[in-house]
C-alpha cells in the first residue's frame, strides 16, 4: 500500500504531448495522428489536472493527473496521488459491472498518477449544471438506479464471497486518507469551528451557529460517521454528487471514483438524492433567470422517487436472480422459504433507506455550512436569496437527519419537500 | 496475505525437542536445560496442538502448532494453519494493552504456524471445567470487563486515527478463512439442514427444527451475521467463550486468538457473557453430583452483571481519559459539552449492550444445535436432563436474540435468568 514516487511529474500540455507520443495505449486512442493536436485543460473540480485531448482526424482522450494536494486550496492541504489508483480501479471494476455508465480506462499511469479514459463528448455536461439551467433528463432516474443497483449489489457480500470481500476491503484500506478526508468535511467540520468552513454570511451566521449547538443532530451524526469509517458493505463510488455525473438526455456517466473504498450503500444513494434535494432547494433562486420552474420541481421530485423506486425494484431483482449464487450473507438454504426472504428483503432496503436519508442529510448540511459548497446555491447572485434557499435546504436536512427512522417510502421525503413553500 | 508453506511439518514430541534445541528463543525459556524434558500433549480443543514442556530445572514453556485442518473434525474440513500467525499477532498486541490477563508470546515461527508462549501453571485450569465444577473466581468478572474494555477501546476509532485503523484492518482481511468458518457456524449451519448439526436426539428434534423454522429469528440472525461480516469496530478476539479463558481464584488469563480480526465488539461481549449463561442453565444437571447449586447460580449471575456493569465503566473511563487523543470517531471539538459526551456515550453503550446481547444468544443457539456443543451440557449424562437443561437455554436464547432491543440493564437480564426455573 505503500505510495509510488518513482518518477512523479505534474505534467503540462508540452509534456503531456510527449507523454502521449511515447505511450501506445493513449497515442492510438487519437488514431496515432499526433500533429495538431488540441489540448484543453478543464478540471473544474476541486481536485485534478484534466485534460481533453483531440486529434485532427477526430480520434479523443481524456487524461486525468491526480497532483499530490488538493487543486481548489493548495499545497496546504496535501492529499495522496494514490487516489488516481483507486480512481482507476473502481473506474474499471464499476465499468465491469456497468458499463453503460461509467466511461472506459484506456491507459492507468501508477507512478504519474494518470488515467487516459474516454472523452465524453458534447452535449455531455455536468448533471449539476444541467440541473441549474433547469434541464430535465427523462433517463437520469433510470440510469442511476441502474448504476447503483449493479455496483453496490455485485460488490456486496449479497454475491461475493468472503474471501473475495474481505480481499477487496483490504485493498481498497490503502485509500484510507481519502476516506479520513471525507469523514472529516462531511461528518465533523460543519460541526465545529473550522477554519475551512464557510457559509453565506451574514445572513447564516446563527443558522451555522445552530448547526455547531445541535446536540440531537450530533449524536445522529457521530452514528453516520461510525458507519461511513467501519462498514464496509458494498464498493461505493464515495463521491457521487451530481458534479460526479456526466449527462446529455439520453446518456448518464458516473466520474470521479477517487474517493471510492468499501463502505455503506446508503453513502452513495444519499450522495445522490441529498444533492438533488439541494437542487431542489435552489430553484426558486434561478426562477429570476427565466421560466417558471414549478414543473421543474415537480421533474426533480419525480426523479427522487424514480431513483429510489427503480434502485429498489433493480435491486431486488439482482438479488433474486443471484439468491442461489456465491453470496454468503445470506444463503439461499437459510432463507428459501419465499415469504422469509421477503422479510429479509424488505428489512434489508428500509434499512438502507433509512441510511441512505441519513448520509443524504449529512451531505446537505457539509455543503451550505462546511467547507466544499455548490454550484446550484453558488450560481445565485443575490446573497440574500441564497441564503433564504440554502436556510430551507438546511432546515429540511436537519429534520430530514434527526426523523429519517419514520420513514417508509421516498413518497413521504417529496411529499414533504413539496410542503416546504419559500 | 499469500500463505507461506515454506518447510512446513507437524511436530510431534521428537521432532519438537530437535527444534526446541534449535531455537535459542525456546530453549532460553527452559533455561537451555534440554535434557530430560517432559512433554505432555494437551490440545483438547478443537483445531491445534499444544505441547507443555518443562525442564528438569523447572523452566517451562507452551508450544502450540496449527495444522492445516480442525482436529475435532479431520481432513475433511480444511483451516489454513496462517491462522497461527493471526493468533500470535493478537497475543502481543492484546498482551501489549492488557499484559496481565493475556499470555507472554516467547517466538513464533510463521513457516511451522508455531507460537511458544507462557505455560499457564496450575492451578490454571480452563474457566469453563471450573464453572462446571461449581468454583467461583472472585475477580473473574474485574479481570475479563479489564481485558475487554482494554482491548476493545484502544483497536477502535475512539482512540486510532484512520489511518492506523484501515492498516490493521486489512492486514486482518487475511484472516477470511477463520471468519468466514464463525459466520458459517454460527449465523447459518444452525438455522438449516447442515450434516455437521447435532442436538440430544431424539429429546430436542422438534426443538431443532422449530429453529430452522422461526422465521423472526432467522430475520434478526442476518442482521447479526452482516454486522458480523462488515463490521470493522475493533480487534476481537473472536471466539471469547469460556474454554478460552484460564483461570485460577486470582488469575484470569485468555488464550486461543486465532479467530481475531477487526469486528464487532459486542461479538466478543457476548460471546463470553453468552457462555456464561449456558453455564447458569447447566447447573441443574449438575446438582445430583454434589451439593446445591443455587448459590452458584447466584454467583454466576452476579459475574454476568459485573461483568458488563464494570465493562461499562472501564470503557467510558478510557474514553473519558482519552478523548482528546488521535482517535476520530468523537472529535473532541465536536463532543465537548460534556452533556452531549455523556449522551453520545450512553448512545454507544446502549447499541453495543443490543449487540452484545444479540451476539451472546446466537452463540448459545449454536452450541445447542450447531456443530460444537459444551462441554457445561455434554458432561451431564442424563440425555433427558440435559436435553432438559438445553431447552430451557434455547428459550431463553431466542427470546433474547428477538427482544434485545427492549433491554435497558443486565439486571434486567439476570433477573429473567432468575425467573426460569426449572
Amino acid at each position: 500500500m505503500a505510495e509510488v514516487d518513482g518518477g512523479f511529474r505534474a505534467l503540462d500540455e508540452k509534456k503531456l504531448i510527449d507523454y502521449i507520443k511515447a505511450t501506445p495505449a493513449v497515442s492510438s486512442c487519437l488514431g496515432n495522428d499526433l500533429e495538431g493536436l488540441t489540448i484543453k485543460e478543464v478540471g473544474d473540480g476541486n481536485l485534478n489536472f484534466v485534460y481533453i485531448v483531440i486529434s485532427s482526424s477526430g480520434g479523443s482522450v481524456v487524461i486525468k493527473q491526480a497532483i499530490p494536494y488538493i487543486r481548489c486550496i493548495g499545497e496546504s492541504w496535501p492529499m495522496t496521488k494514490e487516489r488516481a489508483y483507486f480512481e482507476a480501479l473502481t473506474l474499471k471494476e464499476h465499468g465491469r459491472l456497468c458499463a453503460a455508465h461509467v466511461p472506459e480506462v484506456y491507459h492507468f499511469d501508477r507512478n504519474l498518477s494518470l488515467i487516459a479514459m474516454r472523452y465524453l463528448e458534447p452535449p455531455h455536461i455536468i448533471l449539476r449544471k444541467g440541473l441549474i439551467a433547469g434541464t430535465e433528463y427523462p433517463f437520469l432516474a433510470e440510469h442511476m438506479s441502474e448504476y447503483m443497483a449493479r455496483t453496490l449489489f455485485f460488490t456486496s457480500l449479497l454475491y461475493r464471497s468472503t474471501f473475495e470481500h474481505k480481499q477487496e476491503v483490504a485493498n481498497y484500506c490503502g485509500n484510507a486518507e481519502l476516506c479520513r478526508h471525507t469523514g472529516q468535511v462531511v461528518f465533523s467540520d460543519p460541526y465545529r469551528v473550522s477554519q475551512y468552513n464557510r457559509w453565506t454570511s451574514p445572513y447564516l451566521d446563527h443558522d451555522a451557529e445552530t448547526v455547531r449547538e445541535d446536540d440531537i443532530l450530533k449524536l445522529e451524526v457521530a452514528g453516520l460517521k461510525s458507519m461511513f469509517c467501519e462498514r464496509s458493505q458494498a464498493l461505493i463510488h464515495g463521491d457521487l454528487h451530481t458534479g460526479s455525473v456526466m449527462v446529455t438526455t439520453e446518456s448518464t456517466q458516473v466520474i470521479d471514483h477517487e474517493f471510492s473504498f468499501y463502505g455503506p450503500m446508503g453513502f452513495d444513494i444519499g450522495a445522490f438524492v441529498g444533492n438533488l434535494i439541494l437542487a431542489y432547494f435552489s430553484q426558486d433562486g434561478h426562477t429570476n433567470n427565466d421560466k417558471d420552474r414549478t414543473a421543474y420541481k415537480d421533474w426533480i421530485l419525480k426523479t427522487i422517487e424514480d431513483t429510489w423506486n427503480l434502485f429498489y425494484r433493480k435491486f431486488i431483482c439482482l438479488w433474486n436472480e443471484n439468491r442461489d449464487g456465491n453470496g454468503e450473507a445470506y444463503l439461499s438454504d437459510v432463507y428459501k422459504k419465499p415469504e422469509l426472504l421477503l422479510l429479509v428483503q424488505e428489512k434489508y432496503m428500509k434499512d438502507l433507506f433509512h441510511d441512505s436519508l441519513g448520509f443524504g442529510a449529512a451531505k446537505m448540511i457539509r455543503r451550505i455550512v462546511g467547507v466544499a459548497h455548490v454550484e446550484d446555491f453558488e450560481s445565485i447572485a443575490d446573497a440574500n436569496l441564497r441564503a433564504n434557499c440554502e436556510r430551507r435546504a438546511l432546515e429540511f436536512a436537519k429534520w430530514l437527519l434527526k426523523e429519517r427512522q419514520h420513514f417508509d417510502s421516498i413518497q413521504q421525503i417529496t411529499s414533504s419537500l413539496q410542503k416546504t413553500t419559500p
